[in-house]
């Protein structure tokens, strides 16, 4: 044991945050994390397969420029608009630290992304909670004024864990309104009907947010990328670690990236799989938030989630609960593959029917 | 133009890292970085090729334990004891966030790894810059009185870019009389007579780091590790990126670390083609810092380090020139294959000899 912590005091008293968790069962239906239940396009595979591990010896490209340029080319922005991270909790890290402090606070939606409030603590910022509306998500009436103080705002388009969007038009006057850094972490883009990448060449606070993580089926490789502003970029840059993205992360990110059609069968697979999922669970008279995402949130009759969280995780599917006044009615579920689907549904058919 | 900066003033003010450059010329000697010049084992080419690329939709440990557990059975400590990052840079990013601030400063040695004064910068953490003895860059004699103050110590051992290492029984001194931590960075230690890593079993306040990038032949994959008193590792890993090291890296890491065998052989040949190579400078009247390390500090008989560096580079041999007054008067080489010291050594023999 110290005798004493040489901890910046803000890190002593934070609990950190704590990810789904990776259980291992035998038979384990695993529907808690997001994960896209497809592997990655075969372009991964093969270049994988074909990677020159003798070049391993080597560092990589300390800004990930091939992956970049493609990024950009598809965007119609300049390589100086798009940084790569090593996932996107990587470039929320650089994002919060750079501009947040104690005198310089963050707005989050709540319920949202769990991390970003652990985020802003690590700077030891202060954080506004902006609570959606309590039956939809959507955003109340004075968002704007709640979130002014603020000098980082963070909105997830789809939000997680509700699946919903902000229409676009709404997301467009936020951000021309709000005096600050607008962050739209896009992570479940793909599997919506549309997004706000247009607005990262438009608009010069906003920064959009994609993963591999989820549509790319490369939650195990790390790697996100952001697109803003060349000056919002450069900043960010100052604070990446010099060598975020290892090489063999590089090359089979720029494979998936360039694979579109893999990536937009994969997303439709999943879209078509959410709604028959969603009517599903309607017959069972499950209150279905509507969702853009790979996942739905969903709260069973009597609306208690954590019992219905407990009976599925006994017949080993698990699911995301999180608990609290407005969220513990629900739980968020992960689109798996529909044999996955159909063992989460026969197990809720005998208890919700 | 953004008409407004919305960053923390620090990081407008920040002038970043600038990395060792990756340059792209044809038979090219890069020994600038000092990466090493033989591929890794071939347990990991084995390992990579029989990675399941289906696995990749999956997140990956979020600590990493297959290999934490290994590092803490060589040591003698427990898992508690070792977080693992993506690369030695995102552990020191934790470090530093960790325990320096406006309130709590860091103490580096001057010449050291230029990285440390940056990431204390973003911190908004001041640095106390303690000059090494000019010659042998050994410590001043008053090291203990100016380190004094700060509440983080990073001695790196050996140390970049001079090589050398200050005394064990010196290093515990130092580790025992400070009032903060101690992170020690053993980079390059499995190329040095003995090191420290006992030292995070028996004091509470010290950190070891160890990296792939180095002795192990993986900088392209980002992977290092620390050990140190649970408490310590506690507070680190409430600052890490959930999944900060992907499933890839963790599986050739592994595979690397239980390769002592070929570990051993690699770190033997680059040390005899240290000792030999300093002979050979020597022979050339070039002043070389005796190193423990994989690389020589070492001053051409005029003292014009850029002169030397510039020759050396019109000939497509990139070493590492490091201006200032004391620094300049050297180079950093990278000990290559015997075949790229050579085309070093013809280069400098037309010119000094």
């Amino acid at each position: 044991m110290m005798k004493k912590s040489y901890f910046r005091p803000e890190i002593d008293a934070l609990s950190g945050y704590v990810p789904g968790e990776q259980p291992k069962m035998p038979d384990l239906v695993k529907i808690n994390t997001n994960e896209n239940p497809y592997p990655p396009s075969a372009k991964v595979m093969e270049a994988l397969k074909h990677f020159d591990s003798a070049t391993l010896r080597l560092y990589p490209d300390p800004t990930a420029d091939g992956l970049r340029k493609a990024v950009a080319e598809r965007y119609g922005v300049a390589m100086e608009n798009v940084i790569v991270g090593n996932g996107s909790d990587d470039l929320l890290t650089m994002i919060f630290r750079a501009f947040t402090s104690p005198e310089q606070s963050a707005a989050v939606l709540d319920p949202s992304y769990s991390l970003y409030p652990v985020l802003a603590a690590m700077q030891g910022a202060s954080v506004i909670r902006i609570q959606l509306n309590k039956t939809d998500f959507s955003l109340p009436e004075d968002f704007l004024k709640q979130a002014a103080p603020a000098n980082l705002l963070v909105i997830p388009r789809p939000n997680a864990p509700t699946g919903n969007v902000i229409p676009k038009a709404q997301m467009e006057e936020i951000c021309r309104s709000f005096d600050g850094i607008v962050v739209i972490d896009e992570a479940y883009a793909d599997f919506a009907d549309d997004n706000c990448m247009d607005f990262a060449a438009r608009l010069p606070n906003v920064i959009v947010m994609r993963t591999f993580s989820k549509s790319y089926s490369m939650a195990g490789v790390r790697l996100g990328y952001a697109v803003a502003e060349a000056s919002v970029i450069d900043g960010l840059m100052k604070l990446k670690d010099s060598y975020n993205v290892d090489r063999i992360a590089q090359a089979l990110g720029l494979a998936a990236f360039l694979d579109t059609e893999h990536l937009e069968h994969c997303c439709a697979r999943i879209r078509e799989s959410r709604e028959q999922l969603a009517k599903d669970l309607k017959s069972l008279k499950f209150t279905v938030i509507p969702s853009q995402s790979n996942f739905l949130f969903a709260a069973p009759p009597d609306g208690n989630g954590e019992r219905c969280f407990k009976i599925l995780r006994e017949h080993a599917v698990i699911v995301r609960y999180f608990p609290g006044p407005v969220t513990g009615r629900f739980l968020r579920i992960s689109i798996g593959t529909p044999g996955e689907i159909g063992r989460l549904l026969q197990i809720l058919r005998e208890f919700y029917l």
